[in-house]
């Protein structure tokens, strides 16, 4: 029987994605949560790069870049597919996951940076939701009506954005100025092929990240 | 027939890899070089998130991103396959490629950035060169000793990258440091899967970077 398991974090949009990917096909796995303060020997060997989560094992090899896992997952575990059947849509669906890849720095940045850093940070994510807004109007999911890939890359922007946004206090004004957007994100984190992979929006989820953005602040 | 255009630049690395792919599938297509200093209508309305090269249209429907095209054609065109053909092996190389492609921003910065911030790329640009260095020991292509995706995508680091140190004058302490690099560039440089898709390192092409980073230094 293969062997899989995966290097994570219970907090991390990308660990998150993984994990949805495995429940969806099936999966079974064993989950190993790393501590960012002791990495494992097991994460530094298997992701000597980057030493970051999530990584997946299976049979002894490791892959990592969530992304790619899920390409990985999609090609080598039978179920429902990940990613759509038409090539068009396929590159549709890469096309909005990347685009939303390249988001995580300033999105991060919102939160953990202070002063004009912030700022110019704050503005990007602006630029960001206003190319979402345009993009997701009338839509429940990126490409084509259904649920895919792209879909699971959108966890950091419909779930963690106000996430990040509550436990820090910045305000990016996204509930005025992006109707869309926010119309899309009520929708997403409500609806069945999304809700049940998502973590609670707890108190302790929230309280989490208050902490981490406490942390983060200048003494 | 197909209808396969291609909007590029003809010396950007981009759009040289959506060519490159296109040759190895033996697809026609029509070259449309564009003006950045005054962008096609064609252009904007085909990539308007971006509104950047390359741009693949494809029976009258756009796809952006260079990686992303390169999967799309070889999902979409008979010819030589341009991923592996084992899961692990295309996860590799997707990984190989998104480092790469990661590493864009500061390649070129350390190319058209001054003072401090030049000497930040340069550091970042070492710290790549070291990652590279280690895993390119011995190796001829990125992964399972076949020419694939990655190595595609390592035509920056495979001959921009010294052209723009050629043409700005920054020494980035490429050949000392670095001899696996080293041995691994000259080789891809003048294998026949690469050197016959490359533009010629000749003056007009060192002579063009010159010129750019001439415009880019303070006046």
């Amino acid at each position: 029987m293969a062997q899989v398991k995966l290097l994570g974090l219970w907090y991390s949009p990308f660990s998150h994605r993984v994990e949805w990917a495995l429940k969806i096909k099936g999966v079974e796995y064993e989950y190993i949560e790393e501590d960012l303060q002791n990495k494992s020997s097991l994460l530094l060997e298997s992701n000597p790069v980057h030493k970051k989560i999530p990584v997946l094992i299976h049979n002894g090899k490791p892959i990592c870049e969530s992304l790619v896992i899920l390409e990985y997952i999609d090609e080598t575990f039978e179920g429902p597919s990940l990613l759509p059947k038409d090539s068009y849509h396929r590159a549709l669906a890469r096309f909005w996951a990347k685009f939303l890849d390249d988001k995580v720095a300033v999105v991060v940045n919102t939160f953990l940076l202070k002063g004009e850093e912030q700022e110019k940070a704050k503005q990007e994510v602006c630029e960001m939701l206003k190319v979402l807004d345009s993009e997701l109007k009338d839509k429940k999911f990126f490409v084509a009506d259904k649920f895919s890939f792209a879909d699971m890359a959108a966890n950091l922007v419909g779930l963690w954005l106000g996430v990040f946004q509550e436990a820090s206090g910045v305000a990016v004004v996204i509930n005025e100025n992006f109707p869309n957007f926010c119309a899309w994100r009520d929708e997403y984190i409500n609806c069945s092929q999304v809700k049940k992979y998502l973590p609670p929006r707890n108190d302790e989820f929230v309280a989490f990240f208050k902490a981490l953005a406490q942390a983060a602040a200048p003494k």
